[in-house]
């Protein structure tokens, strides 16, 4: 049994506008730090998953800058999609590919651009899951693994994950330390909760954030879609075949083609029944947009961070992003993020971050597009 | 009896940083529109004052800039300062200049950085001013007339003249139309009001704002300054002979040494006895800082104002710059000011202008001089 780890690097996060672009998006930027949110990505695999087994799923324009950032990981591995289809065909896709390679590989599919602070923590959670999943009855493929994350506040931008907090937890040491992860069946998944909602979930002690992180036997995964996604399946399981051949890339744009868009949580994890979780806590973050980029960066005493060259005077609760040799001051402000890009400069309200995608959307209908 | 013009453009703007810098103040700025500050108080002199009657006063360094933008001017009429004592010593100088041209000849000091809408009225209103300003009684040097806005909200960033409403209104036709402009005397000089009393001070009806604008003649002007700051008086009268001659910048540079900071208003206007005032109501205002920017700028329905490729979305009453080939986009805030210029950003609450100055004098003092 190896394992395997699958990067899922298709977004363009418009809301990282102005610093992400259509041609450099997110999972590109060095959002927190020296190094992008990709590469941080890969290096947190390190102990864990050899280079050469890890894939790295994305749209076919993000190739080159994949290479250019992850230059450990083989170029065969690097699987692009002619066009972005939501997770389900990308996670398809990736396990029809391991599937071919090693029928008996443990599948751990990563979103390419969140962030995680405790790395030997993650690591733990993230053994303590792949345990669970390779851990399986007589024949059956092995039961589906994610991981949840204990939620810090009441967030509503967030999908949440009920587990069952008295049941089993087998396929894990009951009888490590307190703090050993332990998997626990999934009850249900909720979708993004109104504030009153995510107060009870955060209250309960039995609710954890969806993280987007999965862990499986390929086999697993590929029985599950045949059964909750089997249109899904059909276009993308017959593929194995075709990797490393001259027909990949017609076999893989005829698939992404006809395949329907749909989530893995809606069209498998929602309705598959032997669901596990193994909640953890490591400073997880999806870094969604700017907001989450101010709350998780170190702050000084008054609640400010910054990158680069800025200065805050009456100023509270803000986040300034700098150019090289540019100064940004903030003055007389509360909860504001300024970030100043090449040609742009974003100045928006904490809590307006998921509007800045309005304007890349504005500016690209507005003949605007080489802002974008 | 020859209309001579004085323009004082010595200031450094700190407030408009970061597109003032120490090399380049806020006169010369196109804060509103394709001319410069002091272009345009030039412009609004045509028709008024000959190009050749026209003097500037301002700092040695932006000598050189002052040419470029007033090229009409002749160099001899730029007079250097080789410091900033305030406005009496730079009107002194000016005096001496003057009364060695033409001892008959009226003054017309007008600071180089205010906008001015209505040019016309404005040209009215100065018209009245000379008319009061040389019209005198007997051998009597003439009164010093200045010039009163009339205030349109309970401004607190400007002094206040108080006029007599009731007296007479000499020297100018009190058979014109209305609206024609009428000289009063002066009752008093009062401060920069708090918001009470400047409220009090709108009410009443005879309270105007002190625009820094004077109108005399220059035999006037001296006798009141060797009456009222003859130390003053006593380093700049001599100065005549030596205008035009290579003793000009040393015998400058003396007066400039020794004499002390003292505002015209506080060593001259609250002391002098026949001391005039025109009201005028001609879109004044002295642009002091970001905010009276946005205040007269042209505003969308939402109160948004912007200058270059700005975007407002949820967002009212803000102001934007934008520097060429670049965009601005405001989310999801209300009042705040953003000017992007070469190597700095500002982000300022609108309300907080003035503290713009701090920003400036904290990077003077933290070796970060080349952002001011």
């Amino acid at each position: 049994m190896s394992l395997y780890a699958v990067i899922m690097a298709g977004g363009v996060g418009s809301r990282f506008w102005p610093r992400s672009r259509r041609a450099h998006p997110k999972q590109f930027l060095d959002v927190l730090g020296p190094a992008s949110l990709i590469q941080n990505t890969m290096g947190r695999l390190q102990g864990l998953v050899e280079p050469e087994n890890v894939f790295v799923v994305t749209h076919a324009d993000y190739v080159e800058k994949t290479k250019e950032h992850l230059p450990a990981v083989p170029e065969a591995n690097i699987l692009a999609e002619p066009v972005a289809k939501n997770t389900a065909p990308c996670i398809a896709l990736a396990a029809a590919r391991l599937y071919a390679l090693d029928p008996d590989a443990t599948m751990l599919v990563l979103p390419a651009d969140h962030l995680v602070q405790n790395v030997a923590r993650f690591q733990e959670v993230v053994r303590a899951a792949v345990k669970r999943a390779e851990t399986r009855e007589g024949d059956a493929p092995g039961p589906l693994v994610t991981i949840g994350i204990r939620p810090t506040h009441p967030e509503t931008g967030y999908g949440y994950i009920q587990f069952d907090a008295d049941g089993d937890t087998d396929g894990v040491a009951d009888d490590g330390p307190a703090d050993t992860p332990k998997a626990h069946r999934v009850r249900t998944f909720a979708e993004k909760p109104d504030l009153a909602t995510a107060e009870r979930f955060l209250e309960s002690g039995d609710f954890l954030w969806n993280s987007g992180m999965f862990i499986w036997r390929v086999e697993a995964i590929l029985d599950a879609m045949e059964r909750h996604l089997p249109e899904v399946h059909a276009l993308f399981a017959p593929l194995g075949e075709d990797f490393g051949t001259g027909r990949q890339a017609g076999a893989v744009a005829d698939a992404y083609a006809r395949t329907p868009k749909v989530s893995i949580d809606v069209g498998i994890m929602e309705k598959a029944e032997d669901v596990w979780v193994v909640p953890g806590a490591f400073g997880w973050s999806d870094v969604g947009d700017w907001r989450a980029v101010h709350s998780v960066a170190e702050k000084d005493e008054r609640g400010n961070a910054a990158e680069g060259h800025a200065l805050f005077h009456h100023t509270s609760r803000s986040y300034a992003k700098a150019r090289d040799g540019r100064m940004v001051a903030v003055v007389g402000l509360q909860d504001v993020v300024v970030v100043d890009a090449e040609d742009a400069v974003l100045v928006c309200h904490r809590e307006s971050a998921q509007k800045v995608k309005d304007v890349v959307d504005y500016l690209g209908l507005h003949g605007l597009e080489h802002y974008t």
